[in-house]
């Protein structure tokens, strides 16, 4: 178990510090996410413009919607003004991308994005998902601009999460000691009547008309059109606004031919610093206008102010544009539709802005006190870094929200559309943030499982059809999908505590495992046998880990839930095949590591038999997640779960030879999902084999730290984010089969191994168990209730802050500490408590319930 | 003028060395051009592959075909084999690149292309065009690889320049004391069928036959198809084939789902340095296969082999994709279509590879001797960067040759098409390449344009209609084609002697001059007036001197041509409006640089006005090309080209607000086409005027150095070329108004002033006046009879070479070299001569014709 150490330092790999900063040409591929959960997202590039315009309910990578991007103007007394365009210089190649008419390469850097403008020279791009922080500055500037870009996120709260708004907050701060007139103008092109996807210039435009709206609180450009009626997919509105006073507003750039309009603006706005007002009614047919809001002020020497621009988008309408009867592809008219939820909540773009600018400070200060507890962990940074960056999935085109408020995701995003549909249940299996962050959403995807999703006989489909209630389909039941869906019902009831919706689910769950028993386990001996769909996008056949490991968690979170639940004839039952299945599933064990019995066919394909998978143990990552303890053999999990990491972890790719999907190479570091250090390999291994998928990385992370080995661990979260590193692959996007993979949000697992947090809602007990030695450590937790920040000490003592919501407790679990007696106190309020030594740590109950509210904090010290 | 200075000394502009030689992120953008004039091209990029596969009549940026590459497998004794793509290292980013269904952004690196197979660690491209030199090598190989990797190039040599064949020879140096055992196997898809454009998978493939082909002089695949009939556009034949004796071959992959064909392939290879032969018949539809021709040898201790891969094509129909009626985008059927040249040299691709695999010594020697001489000159490096680089345009899919061979040229390509059509005069004014390596084929240019692009009044379209005879446009003739076509009937004469050829042109000259009388000169005064479309696509109005100067030099062209006709007396009626011309056109002088007098008109969009126009010498470049001298006031005329670079070169772009097209930015150098140093920009200038081209950068870089600017014009050529350093941009790929742009063939005008170098065929003389100081001079030449290597010193000496063709001197002008006697021998054998002192040097006159046959030199010493 060497090999970690000979590239980071076990200190290195527990390096607690600030976000990631990206400069030069770490900012070439960086592109963060703004927009709200279910609304589609525009994204901040790392030169400070926007770019892949997916608000119009559907991925749209690369897209550059025409003259959008700001400008500044500053005016220093007595000198010529100096414009400035926000964004750095553009970064080689310079020969421009992709195939187009009178476009792209061979025609030269992208110019539609101002990047022929004087630029500013240094731009830097940092902070933390969700709110992003740049600096902007420039030699010939007398300013420094910071820009603070955002959508409101706020745990717990779905909706707040969920507005189709990107705040943009330029804080522009005098560098000299005079007054300095400054001007912004931000521009925006009505691209209303756009498709989703393709060129934003075409005969879908006409009728688009800019207004200037000022109803006291914002101001700024309505956008509309008139071209396409309101329930037309491509209908929708968008407002530029801001709530700062001193403004202009140019409705309607310069209609004129060649370069006319672009001339127009910069030859006046960088004169001037303002612009003429100009309302030239709709746009022609097939063509429509660029407006631009400007905000001016005088900034006083040395001070700064911070001038905000509000973009809102309303697409109330989504479109099934997949799938769909074959011959019908080009033809939108008979596809189905409906309703994003958030149309549900606001009439039109306008009314968005509105909403946040009223709501502003606190929206501000909810996701500021998300971005801030989680930071102040002292869990290392590039831990925090995988948190973060890859809850921005949650902001991207890979969820929506559909019309009654369910939570679904695709698996990622093709680039022009989603990749692939219906909230796989095996993909998602790996994914934890969502349950930790919007558990009401997690367990809206359960409630839409078991109902659209689950036949008669138990047989679970995989991918949620849309709209609800549609047919499902008629392939397997994937084996890995259907199982872990039991240990996620018993996960988000654990984090709720609501035993009404365990109640509602708990027959489809039985159905499950009945369905499971007559597919994969006739003879309920706890083993699994048969053709079993995956993850993998083929079947595995015969006994293996890691199906029967999800077969034995899912057995074990059943038998748990069937006790609560006084169902104690089928807990007992389940309980039998669980340890008979446990015994029989060690014959797996081949000394180091558990393989796949597959069976003697040279005819089958794509098995792995003697190779060490990486999810080789995934059901037994879940049920340590879950609180479920081991549910094999605890030595042997170890030493399969190093071997995992001794023969699959690659320091670099030189030597490897993957023919398949390549998401690691050269000198970078990754863990292949299989290898077969014994030989053996099959002639056909299972498609993906040789492929390393961030995903897998985080599971298996926060697996070895489950198991102790935390340097392991560590190294594989620091090879991930080391691949997404700005230059090589943007840090918001861990792509696998497509942008935004949901599979990566596997990594919230990994703070919740190294705290050992653990939610029983049903007994209002939290535990916490850090595999960290930082003194004091401290982590962000979350449960269906509430979150905030954990702290304890190895001097005896723990606090649980409670952030936002509230949490009502009976015991709290200290996993490391040791005492026999705890003090507790609320905000000066004593709680009585006792505390009993529990293997390696201790367990302290309190007499009564501990109530603690928001912005209250628990303090328990404990003595011997 | 001291601004090209700040940036290089006189010393750097003026170094001789060696081509660039690219590595590391200078690879990245690298692409080089391999096919022949009017067959299309594929090029060899950084990494090693093959990319941009346009061999299929028309552009197409950016593909990969899938599979196509080579391995190499190398066994030491005792030792397990290495094998390695040969292929360097993907580079950043990783992503993926594009929209597309599972594959592009989101996808990972590109696969097809073998990037997830070991790559040679460290590569490096060099060589000069026409021939590659890359150097691939990697720790765990014993053995380094050069590969050179050309298609024939030879001055003069039209058709053998015209070979639709790529030649990649591997030398494998053994770099230890043991034989080595080596293999390397070269794969290729069998694409036909293929439309051109778009994936190379789909409905267009089926019945696809690879077939084992040894005629024994080559040996390998032959591909055929027999799902479209031999004269539909997507039918052609390819050949993959080596003339090394020791072989094996695999007709066809395995046919298998998922990754199996490339598994099957790298694990059988790469253990066993050989693959089984498979042939499984004609393909299914919409499927086709790879094929593998492998070579093997044994390298002894510290020696080299070189395996030859001989990658031929043939695809006879050309169809017209562009342009057509309206609603017929989509459908081929009714679309014009012609056959290339070389299919009427040609059968099939194995044909050409058997005709190249026979003549291979000749085609090779020739290649090299045309850079050998080209790199031997003492011009500075980047200008024979140059030079070399941008000749390759005549290799790319910018030129096709028509059926009867005439030349056409795009005036470069869009991503998939060309762009624009029709050997458009305007642009190809510019270009000067052709003109001396083929003028034959720049003669074809001519004819055509004078046979199908001029109405009887004289007025001449220009862009040329395809297939030939098609009705001309009705469009504004351009002003600055329709003159410079005159300028080139002179200079294309004076190359070739043919006064046949002038006389059959004479006729239509004549009228083009009537028409321009008509049009723009209607008082004959010499003073271009009127609506004059050119080469920025707008109309300027009035005077100007970018017009005019083409009128005066096209005015002086005619003459000197009437006179030699015998037509006195339009030659006389020519010297009479030149002379008008020429006074008159001094009114447009500002004191500094020459103007615009444009109409007062407010509403009159796109003209320069008082601007400083970088081609507003063009006519007075032209001029001094074909030996016409000053044709404006040589005082204004240097001032004014002074004040071009002054105003308008660039040595960054931090503060350059360019609305317009992106050919140049940051950090960059470059020549802008216009400033208005003394105000008055119009509200809407000339559209491009915020733009860099490398064409014009060329011809004002020309021009600095006939006016004695040299380190001015070097320091531009210099600009150029540091914007394509293989990061930025192509060095083979200078873009405009898309890929591989015509007017990058200004180039040669470089060497053309840098030489001084003039052709007189019709008086059998031949003249340099060199513009560098280096003793000896040395630099390359090329007449329609003959190209080769001159040199001179100052002691008193001149050499011309002439390596192939021949040349017949009357008399030989040395310009700068002083002498009153001269005694001249060929081989030793003796030619009386006089030398007679000339303006800054001497005339030597042979009292007969000198005759320098190929391989001989001419030998001229000075006496005083």
């Amino acid at each position: 178990m060497e090999k970690p150490h000979t590239l980071w330092s076990s200190a290195e790999l527990r390096k607690v510090g600030p976000p990631p900063v990206y400069t030069g040409e770490r900012l070439a591929e960086t592109a963060f996410p703004l927009g709200g959960m279910g609304t589609g997202c525009v994204s901040l590039v790392g030169t400070g413009g926007l770019r892949d315009w997916e608000i119009f309910n559907r991925p749209n990578k690369g897209s550059i919607m025409p003259y959008t991007f700001g400008v500044l103007w500053v005016r220093q007394p007595g000198r010529d003004p100096v414009t400035r365009v926000l964004q750095g210089p553009p970064q080689p190649p310079y020969s421009g991308q992709g195939i187009g008419s009178f476009q792209g390469f061979g025609f030269g850097v992208e110019r539609t994005n101002g990047s022929g403008l004087p630029p500013m020279r240094t731009v830097t791009l940092g902070g933390a998902f969700p709110i992003a922080e740049m600096t902007l500055s420039d030699p010939a500037l007398p300013v420094r601009v910071m820009l603070e870009a955002y959508s409101p996120f706020i745990p717990l709260n779905a909706d707040d999460s969920g507005l189709p708004i990107a705040a943009l907050n330029y804080t522009v701060h005098n560098q000299t000691g005079e007054p300095l007139e400054i001007a912004l103008a931000f521009n925006l092109f009505n691209p209303l009547g756009y498709p989703g996807s393709g060129p934003f210039m075409g005969p879908h435009l006409g009728q688009n008309l800019n207004s200037y709206h000022d109803d006291g609180l914002v101001r700024g450009l309505a956008m509309t059109t008139s071209k396409v009626s309101p329930d037309h997919p491509a209908y929708g509105t968008m407002a530029l606004m801001t709530t700062w006073p001193d403004t202009f507003c140019q409705c309607s750039w310069l209609r004129g031919g060649w370069f006319d309009a672009l001339h127009d603006f910069w030859d006046h706005f960088s004169r001037q610093g303002t612009l003429a007002p100009r309302d030239l009614g709709p746009s022609d047919d097939g063509t429509s206008d660029v407006g631009t809001l400007g905000l001016r002020a005088t900034v006083p020497p040395e001070a700064s102010v911070t001038l905000p621009i509000l973009l809102g988008w309303h697409f109330p309408t989504f479109i099934k544009y997949w799938g769909g009867s074959a011959g019908c592809d080009r033809c939108d008219c008979e596809r189905p539709r409906w309703r994003n939820y958030y149309a549900s909540q606001w009439h039109d773009a306008t009314e968005v802005v509105h909403y946040f600018a009223a709501n502003q400070q606190r929206l501000h200060d909810g996701t500021r006190a998300f971005t801030k507890t989680l930071l102040e962990s002292t869990l290392p940074d590039h831990v925090l870094d995988a948190l973060s960056s890859q809850a921005s999935i949650l902001h991207s085109p890979t969820v929506l929200r559909l019309e009654d408020g369910t939570f679904y995701g695709f698996e990622g995003c093709h680039g022009d559309g989603g990749c692939c549909e219906g909230s796989c249940t095996h993909v998602w299996n790996y994914a934890q943030t969502v349950a930790y962050l919007f558990p009401s959403l997690e367990r809206s995807l359960r409630d839409a499982d078991y109902i659209y999703n689950q036949r008669p006989d138990g047989h679970m489909a995989f991918r949620l059809q849309l709209p609800l209630g549609s047919p499902m389909s008629d392939f397997h039941a994937a084996a890995d999908g259907q199982l872990g869906g039991i240990l996620k019902v018993y996960r988000d009831w654990q984090l709720c505590g609501d035993d009404a919706w365990l109640r509602r689910l708990w027959p489809k769950v039985v159905k499950a495992l009945e369905y499971a028993w007559e597919q994969w386990d006739p003879d309920r001996d706890g083993v699994i046998t048969g053709i079993q769909h995956n993850t993998y996008d083929i079947e595995f056949v015969g006994p293996n880990t890691m199906i029967g490991s999800f077969y034995l968690g899912a057995l074990h979170a059943a038998e748990r839930m069937a006790l609560h639940l006084g169902d104690t004839e089928r807990a007992a039952l389940y309980h039998t095949v669980y340890e008979r299945g446990r015994a029989a599933t060690e014959d797996l064990f081949n000394g180091e590591y558990y393989i796949q019995r597959a069976p003697d066919d040279p005819e089958l394909k794509y098995q792995y038999g003697e190779g060490c998978l990486s999810d080789q143990l995934i059901g037994q990552w879940f049920a340590h997640i879950v609180g479920l303890g081991h549910i094999l053999d605890p030595d042997h999990v170890r030493s399969a779960i190093q071997a995992v990491f001794r023969h699959n972890w690659r320091t670099d790719f030189w030597e490897h030879a993957n023919p398949q999907r390549i998401y690691a190479l050269n000198d970078e570091q990754g863990l292949l999902l299989c290898s077969w250090p014994r030989g053996n390999r099959p002639r056909f291994p299972f498609v993906y084999s040789d492929e390393v998928w961030c995903g897998i990385e985080y599971q298996v992370a926060s697996h070895l730290i489950y198991e102790g080995f935390v340097d392991e661990g560590l190294a594989v979260v620091k090879g991930v984010r080391a691949r997404h590193d700005g230059k090589r692959r943007n840090p918001w996007n861990e792509f696998e089969c497509g942008s935004h993979y949901a599979r990566s949000l596997a990594s919230w697992s990994v703070l919740l191994a190294l705290s050992g947090f653990q939610a029983d809602a049903p007994n209002r007990r939290l535990a916490f168990a850090p595999k960290l030695a930082s003194d004091p450590f401290g982590c962000f937790w979350s449960t269906a209730s509430g979150w905030g920040a954990y702290r304890q000490s190895a001097a005896g003592w723990a606090e649980i802050r409670v952030e936002q919501g509230s949490l009502t407790l009976a015991a709290l679990g200290l996993g490391t500490l040791s005492g026999t007696a705890a003090q507790a106190t609320v905000e000066g309020r004593h709680y009585a408590a006792e505390c009993q030594p529990v293997a390696g740590g201790c367990e302290v109950r309190f007499e009564r319930d501990v109530e603690i509210g928001a912005g209250q904090t628990l303090r328990v010290a404990l003595s011997r």
